[in-house]
């Protein structure tokens, strides 16, 4: 089968013919339906250094926003319908510890033994006709569009899982939340606080397209520059904000998420814009009001993110690219050429 | 000055001349704006007996949903602006237990020494042109008009306080909400889940209009009668309601609610509709399934009712009265041939 | 090998001389260190009728409360130390569902479809020689006594999944809780709640031996009859028990913790005592306690049981016997002549 | 009556003849039983500039850490004994905004129209025979000591507050907390932890003394210096630390804790130990792990705090002045010569 593959390190990945996969126990083969091209490929195949993070050591099929139709069955397999749609959660740690049995990969207590660190993330991922998955990371779409439903795996589950920590704070009227940031994951962002919540939801970004796309959203905006901290506070009555994600992560972001933040409130930073860090100090810090980061999301929220999705309260922009344009694809999101979620779809 | 006064019990009320009151110390005294007329106020002076209740014994003044602009201060109160809109707290506990620093007068560990229960209750109420009240009783309005906002006092709090607990079980997407009984405090209650959740919300009456009122802010709506549970757990997709709100609290409601309620749901039962006991036992409970009643409201829960009223997320449907109309009003309520919420305006 | 087998309804076990089972995949074969003997067995093979729990049918090995040493590893499974020491957590459901991967196998979403409820409850338990067991059902216990911490699979479980629940209850000074039967269960109760919380533990039951054991784990203890529920306020300071665990769950004893509970208080029926309902009013509830049932518990609360095990906050109360042995021990258990739990250790 | 008077910036305070109060509309005159010294009364005479916090300018009567008996009601104050003995709230906000409706005067939303920050903080405090107190802000001791409960209205009520918000981090088996800085509030802190949680608890500090105090109520030392953060992590088997309590709050003890800090832990720096910012960043901190500061806390809790007094789960280490020997203790906690605190008694 044809695949999308990451051959070494700070090298464009290749389109190659590989051999098509077997499950193992506990296995699943997808005959997959979309995959996302994500920015965190390009880290990957761009920006990782050898050495650093042995788990995804090249070579691997890219693709870690994966749906498909199931195929085949792994040995010990049970309860599924072949030819039924799934989306798939992507980190896959060791599956007995306590992270692992919450459904919480992503915080697997043994993650450092495993090879890899998850689908597409050093094990094969869904850039390619087939993919195996293991049976429980797959969440059943029932009638709904998987190819659409790709990028939440990532790009809905991530904002997902910080704002559903965040809740708490937004629990009641008279609420406010601000998102700092609004590309892909920051305006999936946007409508997963509309539908959850009733704050006035506050949307920031230096892009002016952004910010209209937010609105329709149903988002209050605030552009960046001069005098944005103080247009937040306004809006929020001059107690600041209850709910901050910045999806974006510089110093900058931090820095004003921080500033705009209410008493016992609450900032959650999703992006890793760069590593210069923020001097976080007691007596410039609102009372009571948390700073953490976060990352990824566990599979019974990925359930929850369906759901959204099948409810229409999750609309992801995509566009879509056949596996052969796959490069295609990538080249336009290392050139910022893309709007929206671009998803290989390999059966037309 | 004129007022609403309950003299006796078994008693339909009189409007009568009064002395204009006097503001003591921590207490403000307030011109009226709006007195909501409450099915509670029917039950104080023709169903409730004589030794019951001594809290409540006649004569006083009624009406517990007030709002009004500031009057005059009394001794001690700083911190208010002569003329501004304020809606009013209804409960008055001792003011320095665990409850009521809480700002839960609600549940004031002294109540039983307290000569009143609370405004309206015991102690003279809203139905007048002037009303005392304490100071820390008083939410400002700014703006917003305070007719309309009088009945929010209780209809609104009432059903706040119910869903503001439940909350955790609605935080996420996939969750379903169910209102049983579409009067006056299920319609308010319909508004708030919409605006603060994401869940499907189901609402279920008797009435037909009830129900196409409650279809207009958003809800599913499911006729009473044979097969009504079948279809609600229909409409969870089996799984039943993760939150359920009873506001008529009569047998057959709760038992509906206790049928349709999910494994780890939570009932609450905000209506006293009469005193037939449901029948719990552990083996027809959903696991983990809360079955709760519960009672009125905080003083900080009506500042966040105040800003959804602000938002347009809580719109009170209000028919208003003069003072001198005020008894045909609740001659209307005794009737039942008031839509929504009775509300005497005292000065026009 | 040698094994307990439930062979039929209404019928006393076997033991019986069975094949050694393989490992399939995803699974694991233990050599069993311990199996407990629970109520819960005896109610399988003496009270359930054929067709009410299909999942139950004979022929099956008994034992859900095992731990033992990893023996062999089934297809798949990797991460494991041959011949570590486990407890075996007992439900297992589909493996796939929003509840499975959470770890909450007991509310399996497609448990009607499964073969078997667990480990011995339809599906071959520990009463043996050998088991086979998922590998996610595996809890490490390092150098802890396996032997003496298997009934903690069900008889720690149990209580600390009710408890764990209610612990919001409990948190701050001044607190209270009420344990209701001190059996096996109630016993470890105690425990835990002593362990995790700074509340004065009120306990009660008909046997004073179980009182005087009770107090020598730091409960005060309150006989059951005439006066009870007073004796139980009057400890509260007059404003009833916080958190409330009924491990009989019949109609007195549930009745008893509904009117020793505070307002806002939680009451948990852990035992099903029989079958007469317990009649729930709205004016007889202290305003927001929470009326709920419970049910086994999770994996990652497994850990946690171990976790207090190792730290000697749980000390199980165990009288071992060989598998020659089990029957004998079953019989007693019938008779109600074992304090404490019996764990049947097979190889010595 | 005498009274330690703060009567300048950077001046020692003056014990002078000043006039007995009388209290005003809501509130209370007592009879001052203990009145504790606390390094903020340091900061606020040596260390405060004119012009920095207007609301606390000189002259006003120290202390903030009161008890007393009632000797007077001011108009309007009701249900309270003549003589009977309470623990003071020191924050005394507006009274009627949302955060001192829920008793957290701490949070005052008109803090800044305020003319004093508290009792002892810009308002007259208990250094004297007599102060006048709110009568909200009055804790009931009963038969409990008052001159040893003193302290607990600010060294025990910081810790409370703190260690409160982050019980759900500790909530359940096999976790631990981590108390830096073994002071006064520190071991108040150790001694709640303990009370309150199973968790295993570090403490850290820089003197021998002060750890083998804490080794005594049951926490387990690790020194300061070299190694300090990987004996920590070794003592949580290498996860983390679940909840830290920084009460000393320079850059060194902050990184200490971010460094000790397990994922979905929280962080709660109480201590303002110098300015020097700590530098926050993504990839260094711990996923999910929460860094807060926090302040004193609320009347609820302080009820709670009495509470475990009273049950003895805190026992304050005080030491009893004359009124005529407090400046000799203000000396004292200038040079830092005092451990535990100096509780001025003015009635012998």
């Amino acid at each position: 089968m044809k695949a999308v593959v990451h051959t070494g390190y700070h090298t464009f990945p290749s389109l190659k013919e590989v051999e098509k996969p077997t499950p193992g126990p506990g296995e699943v083969l997808l005959k997959v339906a979309g995959a996302g091209a994500c920015h965190s490929d390009v880290a990957i195949f761009h920006e990782f250094d050898e050495g650093l993070n042995p788990q995804m050591d090249p070579e691997f099929i890219l693709g870690h926003e994966n749906s498909g139709w199931i195929e085949e069955l792994g040995p010990g397999v049970q309860g599924f319908e072949i030819g039924s749609a799934h989306l798939v959660y992507g980190p896959v740690g060791c599956g007995h510890c306590r992270a692992c049995t919450r459904g919480q990969d992503t915080y697997c207590e043994n993650a450092a033994k495993m090879p890899y660190a998850g689908i597409g993330l050093g094990r094969d991922g869904g850039m390619a006709e087939y993919v195996v998955v293991p049976a429980r990371n797959l969440i059943p779409l029932g009638d709904a569009d998987p190819i659409n439903a790709a990028p939440l795996a990532d790009a809905g589950l991530t904002p997902y899982h910080a704002i559903k920590l965040a809740l708490p704070k937004l629990n009641g009227g008279g609420k406010t939340a601000l998102v700092i940031g609004l590309g892909g994951l920051g305006l999936v962002g946007v409508q997963i606080l509309k539908a959850l919540t009733g704050a006035t939801i506050i949307a920031t970004d230096m892009k002016e397209e952004a910010m209209a796309e937010a609105e329709k959203l149903g988002a209050v905006t605030v552009p960046g520059g001069e005098g944005q901290v103080e247009r937040i506070r306004e809006i929020t009555g001059g107690k600041g904000v209850d709910a901050i994600f910045d999806f974006v992560g510089i110093g900058a972001t931090v820095s004003t998420a921080m500033k705009s933040v209410a008493r016992q409130g609450r900032v959650t930073i999703v992006g890793i814009g760069n590593l210069s860090p923020y001097e976080w100090a007691f007596l410039t810090t609102p009372y009571e009001a948390e700073l953490v980061n976060t990352y990824w999301g566990t599979v019974e929220e990925l359930h929850e993110v369906v759901d959204m999705y099948k409810a229409g309260q999750i609309v992801p922009q995509v566009a879509t690219y056949s596996l052969d344009e796959a490069l295609e694809a990538y080249q336009l999101l290392v050139d910022g050429k893309i709007a929206g979620r671009a998803v290989i779809v390999p059966h037309q």
